[in-house]
């Protein structure tokens, strides 16, 4: 059927024509339908049973413009066909993070899938003071996984070139490449930071050459760098989790770009969580340091659970099917040696990525609520101020940085956990 | 009309099928067609009109297999696809280097474009001791026009990954993947080493563990780093001249790849060239030191020439089109140290490039001419072993050189100019 926005009235009837989703739904006599409004690009419906609650599904429709913003900022909906591919694929690789597709309407660029409803956006339940003991072991399987798979390390060559064409998807990478790296940098009119910031230290921050030069440095990475199947949006709010599971959703960013991509939004988006909770904790009245403990060991053990895995990933399978190259006597620990180059050079690209990240997140348009939801805007100001200087030191220092360790003492030297 | 192998009786019938030829040729009654026998992957025919030596016009068709080796190495024709559109971007972006294209029939993979009769094959005449005074300019504004224009700094964002997915090109990127990057590092059954160079000093090449990370480095550099629209087989057999003119040909193995490639070949070949002509002069009776100088400094022009000239291209174009970030006071010094770290990164890169290409030409398939076609094998041994040492030192050290000054010193120090 021909595209047709689905409106809340609609989508009963469209589901209920579907041969595949009797299998979800027994009927669809006593159905729900919610609305959510807390997606940037899309319509998101929760579709429920409600004489049986575990009868349900989520329905996605991409209009074409970023629902956001509204019609004068057009996108087509060509990113919903690369969402529904790349969830594929990730479920392929991960069945256990990925929600399973249950239906996908090409035309109607309508996906629907499986209702996580015992799971929560992991970023709301964090600004709540909610622990996720098991979310970086899982993200950092994810990340391992699904980098390591898409990889020419991994991938028959020809078949990860034809991936490379099939994942292009220029209009979200350029959304990625002008509010990630660019605007944020400069004087631009997309740009909305907290009016407690004063436009003098904004201007300081803008005009700091070694600062412009590490982003651009970065950009140009993101915009080059080819290496694997990126979810290019990996951040508290694409995770949703419970204290047993982590589902990773929302992949309509995904390209071949650079695996510290992933890797940095992810250590970024813990470190903005942490500068956040100094806030939060207080406000609830409690000690702040425990919490906050947690938030920053869980960006040290994105990198140190990801590069672990990674690199099993990887021995293993080049002891099973690259050992020519390698079979020489010292082979096995020269091997070794060109892994850990490799991860190390991953490792400094994502500390500038994870300063981007703070760096966009703090002055750029698309926001996350942790620090930017927080309505005394002098609080926030101090914040903000923390993840622009935390977020600025990532970026020009990332190469002399010689470990997650020497990054967090870097953190908590601007930022003390107090 | 469907695919059919032209053998050289059917070549003036099918020419005289195509209207556009017409231009070319004013009759075909009196035509000469002459097979050249040095492609490796296609056949060539120079078509002539013997009353009329000017009008004239190379005709290639691929065969859907690499022709040196037979049918037992399956090579579809999109090659041929590929190299002609390769050919028609270069010639946009410099049409006084890149011959024209008369006529291009896709279902035949033909391809009839213009003859360069009055120049020829740089490696035959350098081989020869021909100087080409214009040639090393020639080369580095060829690079750095295309590859400016095709890279991020230039292209709309869209457009560029457009073409990233137009031009994968996997089979022959394979080609490189294997042939420089892998297969001579390794004990490989494709490898032919000259049978002077014992077995145990090659076993003692193949088990140097910083010789094989660089190699490694470099090969998953070349497979992920969607730059800029690289020629991908830029080497002297490439290039066609005389003492004004130079062309670029046979882009096939055209992709989205590191600048630093073409670059790295170039500087590679010209230093292959140095080598051999300590043998060569001297047989041609002559001291071998002028010549051999003026191709040493053709491998530093080739650097020095290429860098000035594209940071020239980029500074103009930023002064044009990318102001507003870099905008601040000390902002254009900032653009230029930016600038500046780019195409340090590339030299270093491009020394890696020249490293395998020294090697691969050495031990690997697919050898040049230069010094392989040396028929005594004790003088080519010499030649081979200094190749080899240059090579690895300038994989394993490509980090460590600051400048092409200091390159040089390294080739001296490991094969005087005596």
């Amino acid at each position: 059927m021909p595209y047709e926005l689905l409106t809340e009235d609609k989508v009963v009837p469209y589901l209920a024509s579907l041969p595949e989703l009797g299998r979800i739904f027994g009927s669809f006599d006593d159905i729900e339908v919610r609305e959510i409004g807390d997606g940037n690009l899309n319509f998101v419906y929760f579709v429920t049973d409600r004489k049986d609650r575990a009868r349900s599904a989520v329905v996605k429709q991409a209009v074409p413009y970023v629902r956001v913003v509204g019609e004068s900022w057009p996108l087509t909906v060509e990113r919903t066909r690369l969402e529904v591919m790349a969830l594929r694929q990730e479920r392929a690789i991960c069945p256990q993070f990925v929600p399973e597709i249950y239906h996908w309407g090409e035309e109607m660029c309508v996906v629907v899938m499986q209702n996580l409803y015992q799971h929560k956006v992991v970023r709301g339940e964090i600004i709540k003071g909610v622990k996720f003991p098991r979310l970086v072991d899982h993200l950092t399987s994810f990340l391992a996984r699904t980098l390591f798979h898409t990889s020419d390390f991994y991938l028959d060559q020809a078949e990860k070139k034809r991936q490379v064409g099939a994942y292009l998807n220029p209009e979200l990478c350029k959304i990625t490449e002008d509010l990630v790296f660019t605007d944020p940098f400069e004087e631009n009119k997309t740009n909305s930071p907290n009016p407690r910031l004063g436009a003098e230290e904004l201007e300081r921050f803008r005009a700091d050459p070694a600062l412009k030069i590490a982003a651009a440095e970065m950009k140009h990475k993101f915009m080059t760098e080819a290496e694997a199947l990126i979810h290019g949006d990996f951040h508290l709010g694409s995770y949703m989790a419970n204290q047993e599971e982590t589902y990773i959703i929302d992949p309509e960013f995904a390209y071949f770009g650079p695996m510290a991509f992933d890797v940095g939004k992810t250590i970024g988006n813990f470190l903005l969580a942490y500068l956040s909770q100094a806030y939060h904790r207080r406000q609830a009245g409690e000690d702040p340091r425990a919490f906050r403990g947690w938030l920053l060991q869980c960006a040290e053990d994105v990198w140190t659970g990801f590069a672990a895995k990674f690199e099993a990933l990887w021995a293993e399978h080049m002891e099973r099917f690259d050992r020519v190259y390698w079979s020489f006597p010292g082979g096995a620990e020269a091997a070794a040696r060109w892994r850990a180059g490799f991860l190390d050079r991953v490792f400094h690209d994502a500390l500038g990525f994870a300063g981007c990240v703070m760096v966009r997140r703090t002055l750029g348009l698309a926001k996350v609520a942790d620090i930017a939801a927080i309505a005394d805007l002098e609080a926030r100001a101090a914040l903000d101020r923390q993840a622009l200087a935390i977020g600025r030191e990532l970026l020009v220092q990332r190469d002399r940085l010689e470990s997650i360790e020497d990054a967090v003492v870097l953190v908590l030297a601007l930022a003390p956990n107090a």
